[in-house]
């Protein structure tokens, strides 16, 4: 694809999605700069004008899968339905996301657990809005009355915690062959069921 | 320290203390058998009737570290206090050593992280022992009445879920840094509150 008639968003947009089918397709390591630029036809200095480094680039295709996760998250806070289903909702369909994306995409995978073991901002942002769409939740089922009144800052955090072992790429990977989607759900209704008190 | 007046189990002791050293002084991937070997003052051969490889050798070392989680919670739990009490404090007791473990000793940290990743038996025996554990714990809790009545297997399963990410070398290096030991004191009592029902 030529990039000539192209915006600068698109532009970033066509080198996000070139580096990401050569990171699955040749493994990160072994990816250049110069191959993005290459499958891109433009030039490595080109690329630069648009991220600093393969790491800035590495970022940003992270970026962009955390923000699909995020959106999943809020469509299903956003349903018309109890907050109770809708918490074990989140938890199952986080859960199943991960298991997707994590498993069946090793380099995917790879990338995500690089960048929490490194903690690159961009895994500090998700973190903060995923626990505020949590805590959205759990406000609203305390407000409606269906869970039991509660310090928000104590049953967030540990909401979030409960959530983690579902949802963090090593735990997912790690856990996968063990029942995990049963032990998902079971986590929901635990959780459900310590919110109503 | 010659080997030749020492029994089998001692040797094995010995061999097992030298390469824990050696991997801490100078990295596991540095550390070949026979450095083990030479500051053992044994032949690489002998080193071979004790430990197959240098993966066995790191198998057994990490088998050391997770029998002293192992006993660390056994003692608790056998605490003649409420179960409340001792299920708050083995949490809390989990998580300290898995922080002065994992985050003062970067060679133990990874020894163990490479383990789970790599799902190595004694990590799933670890778990199963742990498990049962918490499990007992619980159904005391609930025949003694403080805690509901409930499902074990439930129960046992969301309570040991929730308290991984405490556990768990690789949550607990990248969320050290966030106030991560109060979060693990209100996920015990998020705990305890839940079971208490």
């Amino acid at each position: 694809m030529r990039s000539a008639s192209l915006t600068q968003p698109e532009v970033r947009g066509q080198i996000l999605a070139t580096a990401e089918r050569l990171f699955r397709a040749w493994g990160y390591a072994k990816t250049t700069v110069a191959d993005i630029a290459r499958e891109c036809e433009m030039s490595p200095a080109n690329i630069y004008r648009f991220f600093e480094s393969k790491a800035a680039i590495n970022e940003a295709i992270t970026e962009v899968l955390l923000t699909e996760v995020e959106q999943k998250a809020e469509a299903v806070v956003a349903e018309q339905r109890p907050a109770a289903d809708r918490l074990r909702k989140l938890l199952l369909e986080m859960h199943t996301f991960s298991c997707e994306r994590f498993l069946k995409d090793t380099e995917v995978h790879e990338l995500c657990a690089k960048a929490m073991r490194e903690q690159w901002g961009v895994i500090d942002a998700h973190i903060r809005r995923i626990r505020s769409i949590v805590r959205g939740l759990i406000a609203e089922g305390i407000k409606s009355g269906e869970f039991a009144k509660a310090d928000l800052d104590f049953v967030e955090t540990c909401v979030n915690n409960a959530m983690l072992p579902f949802c963090h790429p090593q735990i997912v990977a790690e856990q996968f062959a063990k029942d995990h989607k049963r032990q998902a759900a079971a986590m929901g209704e635990f959780l459900v069921r310590a919110l109503k008190g």
